[in-house]
């Protein structure tokens, strides 16, 4: 690792970053790996710390390290470790758990209270040239996988943990409600990993719902707000007409990946009698809720967070197949040195994925692998009179 | 039945009911009985019916006999009847479903849209000298069950499938929000017959606490409204604290027994991270409601809308065996042609559970079998300085 | 229905079989609706009374019309039915329940008791002009499914049902020992529909396993018997191994579809540590099982048997979307005349699958559609050596 | 620690075993406590050990020290441990998984490949005067659960698991296959923490099922082998008429606990049709199986081996609460210096559960905690004219 920068790119305060050449980190135990990012996805959590410094009852008090959506390449194992070796490719999950909890020993670490996730305060995250990582929190990408997809992992496995939760099944008919990152990744895990039959991508952004259509994750797409009058209940309506479900009343599952309160209040409405609804969008604490809809027609609601054990495998098995592209997500790729050029794109909703390059990471920029894509969409788009 | 009277007490408009006889009910088909009706408890929706003359979509349009929480004993039986005959008493399952439809196949037959429920426009209900059903929704009772205890069990029921919807368990510690018949039932359930170490009972009115303690159904009671300002975050947190499982970050299950906005939201606070939440308290339509917890905490949220295949048969049985003293909650007990003013005392707040004798039963009445209780419950309330 | 005939094909008692001419059925209810029979296919049970006019308790005591794999025509339909109307395309669902039992009630109607099943001592069967039928029992076909593919719904649905009783989900790594019609429609369901990653068919005959190939019901195929000494622990390390499974301690599940007891101890052998077996090939009661490696490796072993609620609807889903071409399971379609050759063809195990045209039905017989697959299966064994 | 030995009971080889003070063991992580061992119940295992060196694929090929169900007192605390502090009295889970495979991961810790088990070649036992262990595996007891309770937890959590992998609920009819002390626990869970209505506890051994009947663990219990001939199928209808489980079709749930062929054949042809069956006894590798059954009434067979996440929990909770009364167990309490004699106690049948107390222990030698309950048991048997 002579030579290799571990640059990384810290904020202080909201809206103030720097660049700051840091030592290279060591493993605190024989269980750990080194590894060497490659790429780095930006999420809107990453924006909000940049233009808030804070996320409800995290709160920025030191400096810290941004990113969490990351590819590398291991550098250096520790003893114990026998699942990985130096030059493995791998996608971080950048979560670590206590592992002694209740919550740990029964499966479910992603409620672990003493998690440490990267860049959430006070844990540094991965933009920067290296990171020490639990090795069975670093998923082994096949070789055919590019370490661009491999930094797509994450949203995926966020996507997967909500499908799981909604246990879809073949033939089940879904419809997800927003279609930013996570969206389309729920309507094409729905429909390419687990089999659902019909996918009805719900957005206020036609370009949105043009980037379902390309994604293949969606039989069906709903411009939201068109219903007219008569609120939710008319919007949940359209949705189930739209996709020919009246007659099964409402969809057997809703998937909720916008956290808007319209969306919520629809969403619960279009769930058929019996059916399933998962909440994984966070937006306000508190919105106005149907509940007496989800009481009389026994829906079954769960909260969907993170991921937990099996969700990045899984992950990283739909990419390998093929069953899912990840790579049309992907608006631009940046060199580091354009970080915050990459937050404030996400800030301005100009892309839907953006990646920067790690600082070690010879990068042949681009306004989006898959632009071409882009550029048949809005075509399409413009024929249809629409505008992004 | 010659000389047995089919007297029936009919709503005709809110507010305006009267008694008449009608003809014997003639069996629809081989698989029906004819039940004499003993005891008929009076529910909330009756009330609701008997006030407003409708609940949301459900609208009285022709004369409806009301009731539907009723004991009675079998008086003839269907050619293809095997499992009963004339002389058995059974507790009547109000809701028959219409068996060919995808709920009803699945076994979720309390979500069939063609239900036939008693006392639901437009479906004739049990405050009548007979009723005929079919004998799969007659549940027999043991001998040494009391008719008025059988009139118990359709409530009982409603709680067996919230508790059974929770998924509680031996050792969970449970919050039940409302003590109503049904909260209180919920907690006698989820204590004394599915294990839970911990049943919190939390109501606004002091007099359904001390019938909780009366009913063994709490190990602690917590008066809604009086953890100070701080909203249903800090109602939570006081019950919790009430409760010791602060490090357990809540209750492994909140049951809803109330549909009250601010039990709701209390509700969901309560809960700890990948707990249990069901909703089978019915108030207003929407309400404000703490999404976001949901999500983070990955609670499991289900609606529960009356009860489906065995929750009778379990109700009947925690009735047998004395796991469940029904009994306590019976306030009084009036004669058939006193059943309008037994409305008003549910009206009027002033019992927990009122029963009518049928018009063919001879009945002592009583201001309450377990008056005693109650009166002890009363002096306890004084002395500790409290108002029912 | 004047100039149709209800010419019915009759076993009287093993070997001995008649055709007659009966009077067509009557409607016993108004939820029943007339189908003209198409095609019907021909089972390993219809195949057993033949020869031996009993399986298990069920004995033949009076001529019975055999054959239960139907797809049919609406002719008639009683006042109360909704769904359907004549001229509409159906599969026939030919097990009946009561829908009166607690097995009914709870969703499990496969285990209903009292289930009148065609072709089943003492119930007729479908080898008929016509048949009455439940409505909700008779499933429509969409206009793109054919007669003969609606036959194969019901050997599909058993698959379907053993797929969900295993709980097969994306990624997982499934075995199916035997690769007769239901191996072959397991591994198909498993893989098209749940997203199996890979399927490892089994079987004793090399023909089969390229027909499990051929139909895409498998990943892997493993010719039973080639591990050499060793037993059945060395045939499941073989199976493992080949699938590269041997990381994971075994497939995530196995699905018996043969009843051969050798099959069943590779099987349990060959499940990971917390994985799920099921059993749904039926042969000797009694077989040698390696209940220590169950208890040990917490093995999840359930029954499948016929199917219930939601499998046909799916079959029927996963015939029309092109996910399972049923179509290439069939080797020949013979005229109504020739029902007892047909039965001969299967003895003798001559044919996957054989369909016999209903006495109306104009057929232009075949020695299979998919003849030429056939043909190319035949090419590549001989290529290999094989003999089917 | 100074003055205190930490002599060891350790196996050299079969029938071999010798006294040997070793040194005291040092805390391996922060997360360890060092405790000081009061009690360790004999079980089965340790015996098999003692006798044939090895069980399976598990052989003793360095001296190690016996024992696994152990009670003690913290003495040391490593410095990230929160939980406990010196003083604390505690339960001891024998096995520490690995944390870091798919197994531990997903909630499965007692599926690890790699567990560090006490007493499972090669890592050493409890019997001694001190061991190390994570905090997290060692489970606090309340100040009125006594330290000899404390050793009978494990037992008890066995009991535990296999009752919860049955799914055990209210009112449910369980038949318990073996009444040793895991049986006899089973019968105790499921009859006093989980809601079983009827509990039938079957053995060979009549003096075993006044055991189950002293404990609480049954309501019914059967002799096995007196049906006459038969067979397993008729042993299994008398056990299930002897329940009144007839019309049902058997019970509900099956817990396994003996590993005995003719018991399992029994147990799997007594459950109902949607019933399960729970393998916990561990026996000959292969059995004669009654998988037809299994498969048409759609049995759900599940192993179950050891215990996992919240089953110690549960487990100290029922002895906490009085639910369960492990005390009655144990019929015998000695020295540390008479520990091989206590493994020939067992060996020989003469008890239910001994204890062997820790070296440091001063000790009031007992034949019997519980004896009163053991006298009467005798009495009464003998009344009946059984034998123990």
């Amino acid at each position: 690792m002579e030579g290799k920068s571990n640059l990384s790119f810290v904020l202080h305060k909201p809206h103030t970053v720097t660049f700051e050449e840091r030592p290279l980190p060591r493993l605190p135990d024989e269980h750990h790996v080194l590894v060497a990012i490659h790429y780095t996805g930006i999420c809107g959590s990453d924006v909000h710390y940049y233009t808030d410094g804070a996320i409800g009852p995290f709160v920025l008090r030191e400096p810290m390290v941004l990113g969490h959506e990351s590819s590398g390449t291991v550098v250096a194992a520790g003893g114990a470790v026998s699942g990985l070796r130096p030059g493995d490719r791998v996608a971080l999950e950048p979560g670590h758990p206590c592992r002694r909890c209740p919550a740990c020993l029964s499966g479910a670490y992603n409620l672990c209270a003493r998690v440490r996730f990267a860049a959430t305060p006070p844990h540094d995250g991965t933009l920067a040239g290296f990171v020490a990582a639990p090795a069975d929190f670093c998923h082994r990408l096949p070789a055919h996988v590019s370490a661009r997809e491999g930094a797509l992992v994450e949203p995926l496995a966020v996507a997967v943990h909500m499908v799981r939760r909604a246990r879809v099944g073949p033939a089940d008919r879904v419809i997800v409600m927003g279609a930013g990152p996570v969206g389309l990744l729920c309507g094409a895990v729905a429909r390419r990993a687990f089999g659902a039959a019909v996918v009805v991508a719900v957005d206020v952004a036609e370009g949105r719902l043009a980037a379902a259509r390309a994604l293949g994750a969606a039989t069906h797409v709903y411009l939201a707000g068109t219903a007219g009058a008569g609120g939710p209940e008319a919007e949940a309506a359209a949705m189930v007409r739209l996709a020919g479900l009246e007659g099964a009343g409402g969809a057997d599952v809703v998937l909720e990946a916008s956290g808007a309160e319209s969306a919520i209040q629809a969403g619960v409405h279009a769930v058929r009698p019996g059916g399933r609804y998962v909440q994984g969008g966070m937006g306000r604490p508190d919105v106005g809720f149907p509940v007496l809809a989800l009481c009389v027609k026994e829906v079954a609601a769960s909260g969907s967070f993170r991921y937990a054990a099996g969700d990045f495998a899984l992950a990283v098995e739909l990419v390998a197949s093929g069953r899912v592209d990840v790579g049309k997500l992907v608006s631009a790729v940046v060199g580091f040195r354009r970080a915050e050029e990459a937050f404030k794109m996400v800030l301005e909703g100009r892309v839907v994925k953006v990646l920067i390059a790690g600082p070690n990471e010879e990068v042949e920029e681009e306004e989006g692998k898959g632009k071409e894509e882009q550029e048949e969409e809005q075509e399409e788009e413009q024929e249809q009179g629409q505008v992004t």
